[in-house]
């Protein structure tokens, strides 16, 4: 079977090289080429590594950037994966979709539009039909979004416990990375020692991005679910990994070990199929005392291709008839490039490219 | 008016250097000695140097510690101040009341006793009474604690809600510094880039302590208040000041101009006797986007003398019929030795001491 | 006697906030405004707070910052401090001194003018005569500028060194301080868990710099020192705090004894003429084997106002017939604003403002 | 062809986790058993976890810990990799040896013995030979060493430059990674936002192992090196990879083309024998203003096995006849456990084993 020529934008950032890193050797996918802004054209992927453990990237290091041009890309790719920057995204994206590019992307720019999905596979795969509405798809060219990295990282945790026991409300504290806010991104005289309690639109995000994902699509619509969301987001020194505290009221009053089973028991369309990064357990429930921590359980999940792409949940307690844990996934791996990557091999199996 | 010997008992060790710092040339008290461990005895404190702003000491950097020995401590000092370990705080506190001597600590040994108060002068100082009904208070030993830092930061805040609107659910979650842990404390290589989720106990304490120091203390017994909290508590890579967020429920619904104006306008005993350590504001609000941060705000309060007294609140927000915020406080100013130093000004306007 | 009005230039930054710390209620000099670039017109200081310990600064946090204006400022201010970037610099400084302002400068653009001198005051006080040559001393003018900040750091021990036993060479590390590269500076994602070998131009200025500070100033004209200087330099995730190795090369062979006396006897005029912001003894040397570290010996300095102005030096060490030892110093502090502040007080105390 | 049995000792420590991700699956060894002290007794590797990136684990994270047993082993194992505390390491590999076992060690005990090699198999295979001299031999048993992590990472540039151009004098400052403290080694306190500058011993073994690593092993005895080693040796706050900085003082004046053609071309018997962890080529030159850095060059090294195992310099200048450059390996790999094992693969292609 010969592989689909894929282009990756904005290839430069921490995003983009996390793209880079998924889709190097992949078994569906082959990098058609490496697209970034003009300042980086002609440079090689090693000369602006960003992302620390590029230990995972090797060929590819010494693979040439160039200019983003959309007929080009059009022209020789059948997908494209994007890490650009919002601004840019919305328009980019759009073009690409009319040029009949089928466009993968982590930009929050068109998440909310009416007929583009925020996909999760395990979690909406049926959402991805809202594609087969936008207007490009005749042509061949569409939009599918990943949610927000501090969104992915819970989404299939409380779409289980939704699933199961039903979701009243959520109240959710978040202990975010600093590759989130991408290169250069936050000053480390703010991050060495500190704490900033705001991330632009990041609350917000979190509110209508899972009621989104948790909702249905019907008719040509989506219903967004009904539980509530109260969230507080800051930011704190670690490289990489979405910790998030997280109390939680539902429904039913199950007990920790009918909870702890609904979340490890949990599978989706990915692991059904297979798909080549998918995690074969999408969450991983540890019994330590002092667990999930960023940098021992960041790039978890199983086999090699996954590493990053599972969802951590420890500490599960109950107090006062809540339920209360930590959750944490990879953020520029499931909640960035990983999530795209694996929402591209869902449309693949689903015969959509 | 000849000053009161005092003895700071824990030295060296996060909470002792602050008590050095905090009663260094203070109106009221005069250091007797520094007491610590045998490790450190005949020690210079500049060589044992462990809080990093130390540049707030000087004439005591010279000052040798001595090994503990409540005989010469409780002939010599009408007060105790203890930055000494729980397991050892317990029996030594207790025999140094029996001696005579008032304690003032920072250990959480007796924090749940019946007679003993969990004070924070803005907040309960009514609590004070029970210590008369401490056995030892006739021959003028007594007991009063401190709350846990991660407790104190938010008391007053908590309070003055309550009293204004009444409290029912407090979630909360912590950021909480390195210096919170003592030292050695918590090891270089899981902190520098992590954020580790549990803090032993800290939880429990948490949802206990806030009880018991927002109810009452009436006809010789302690009244919990009933409302809830839950707590998530995590270690972050910061040297000093816990932040944390908060989602409140109340029986009212005030707008968030008047929130504010109950947290700003918040006074108590402290800044009605003008007592050394008080902030003339206890509370202090902040209307920047990313506010409160431990390195701009740990230290708020004013007058010098009251540097690190005051909690700072930001980020006022509504969402669903609750109140979010983010909370800040020195854990080992107000939340440590702070704390208790302005428990001893209290005791001292009271006439207890 | 009437305070001498001062303008501050670029107050907004790392190096501007400084100057507002050493110049509040400073007994020579008057702040009559804060200057910096149009993106902070308007906003008060609170608003801008980039300086950690910002808790020294009080009355002058509601200050408002203005957007520079020559005229006004030349009208208003005999002297100017000026914390500007280097490119912005040049031209502003010129027009100043030509509208007949006592310029102090941190920034490097005039530092190896011909008549300009790289002035620390214990160092080489003579050199200040230069500025009777500038063009614009005539109507008041001139500029005086310090050294960069980790050459700063070491020019006292050098030249305290050269003075008693010649200096042949010496070889320098640094471990460089974050907020030395100013705000935003270096981005987080650079410098959390990671050293950065290469701070563009630093080793270059290290080599000029020291060589024409440690010369002489003879028949107007800079004669440079004739020492070799070796630097490697690098930035480490430190916020304030400059510390530096140094292996020296000497014509003397003294005892670590004679070393040591020759470094904490190390005195000059700003200590001869008690300048407000001297610092009692320049040279600090330490006997634990693990000091001078920057959280603790940043701050070095006595008295109260010449916090951060003294330079610390320990682990003096010979080996093969060299000198190794560790210095450190407050890199925006010594080697930043605090300098140039001190420049001042030694252009007052000769007369020259 | 059959594997060796191999025991792992300290399999608990930060080298202890390295030799079991070194061995994991290797060509030549089968892990026989990881063996610790009584207090890790019956846990699994998973539950004691301490190096970050285990995401290179898999199969043996779940494998059980066993109490040190040298009867056990010597009947086991050929082999033994030592990584436990130099003071215990002492007796306990002596032991080991005197049953027959060969060690290859991390600690320091043995590695100034008269018969015991400070093996580096691209610099000084020869020494080997040693082993033979040693009382144990004629049972099997003997005790080969790695240099401490800071000589390592230097060893191989240091050696090609001796070979092509003749060493006078090195001048080294260190900037050292966490790790190389062990766990729970450095307190977070001293780390964040800091530098300690002393390591104890490290500057003394520095200046001995790296002159008896490039000497020669001839008539039965060490001839040490005889060119002059000045370090000055800081902990810095980075988890992995020590970053050195290098002045150095040779024979001959090549250009710098001349000197990286020297150092990127320099092979060893590991490159001959192609040893299974022997990077292809031991010394990487980069060429960036800003490189070597921790976090992008400590994991250096192709192929997949050798992750880690290569040194990269950076930075070449000259300046004054002097040579200037930065170096950085990873310590606990190339410096640590990867030094073992790639030890061990040389004895076992030379027959040793």
């Amino acid at each position: 079977m010969s592989k689909i020529n894929v282009a990756i934008l904005g290839a430069t950032g921490m995003i983009g090289q996390r793209f880079v890193q998924m889709l190097e050797d992949h078994p569906y996918f082959e990098i058609e080429g490496l697209y970034a802004s003009e300042r980086s054209n002609g440079k090689r992927l090693s000369e602006v590594l960003k992302v620390r453990d590029h230990v995972y990237l090797d060929e590819t290091l010494d693979r040439e950037i160039e200019t983003m041009d959309i007929s080009k890309i059009s022209k020789n790719c059948r997908i494209a994966f994007s890490g650009i920057p919002s601004d840019l995204a919305g328009p980019t994206e759009t073009e690409l979709a009319q040029a009949g590019v089928g466009v993968f992307t982590n930009a929050g720019s068109h998440r909310m539009d009416a007929d583009v999905p925020i996909l999760i596979p395990e979690v909406n795969p049926a959402h991805l039909d809202s594609v087969k509405d936008q207007k490009t798809f005749a042509n061949g060219g569409f939009i599918v979004t990943n949610a927000n990295c501090s969104s992915t990282g819970i989404a299939a945790p409380l779409a289980a416990m939704n699933d199961a026991f039903g979701l009243k409300q959520v109240f959710i504290s978040t202990y975010q990375a600093l590759s989130g806010a991408g290169y250069p991104g936050v000053p480390s005289l703010d991050a060495v020692g500190n704490v900033v309690p705001f991330i632009k639109g990041e609350e917000e995000k979190m509110e209508s991005e899972l009621a989104k994902m948790l909702g249905t699509y019907d008719n040509g619509a989506f219903n967004f679910a009904g539980f509530k969301v109260m969230a507080n987001c800051a930011r704190v020194p670690v490289i990489d990994g979405h910790l998030e505290s997280l109390v939680i009221d539902m429904e039913a009053q199950p007990t920790l070990e009918e909870l702890e089973r609904c979340l490890v028991e949990y599978r989706g369309e990915p692991q059904k199929y297979n798909l080549p990064s998918a995690p074969e357990q999408p969450i991983i429930v540890r019994h330590e005392d002092n667990r999930p921590q960023p940098v021992f359980d960041a790039m978890a999940g199983k086999p090699a291709r996954a590493k990053g792409m599972a969802v951590t949940v420890g500490r599960l307690r109950q107090s006062n008839g809540y339920y209360k844990m930590f959750a944490m996934s990879h953020n520029t791996l499931r909640g960035g490039a990983g999530g795209s990557v694996l929402n591209a091999e869902l449309a693949k199996a689903k015969g959509l490219i």
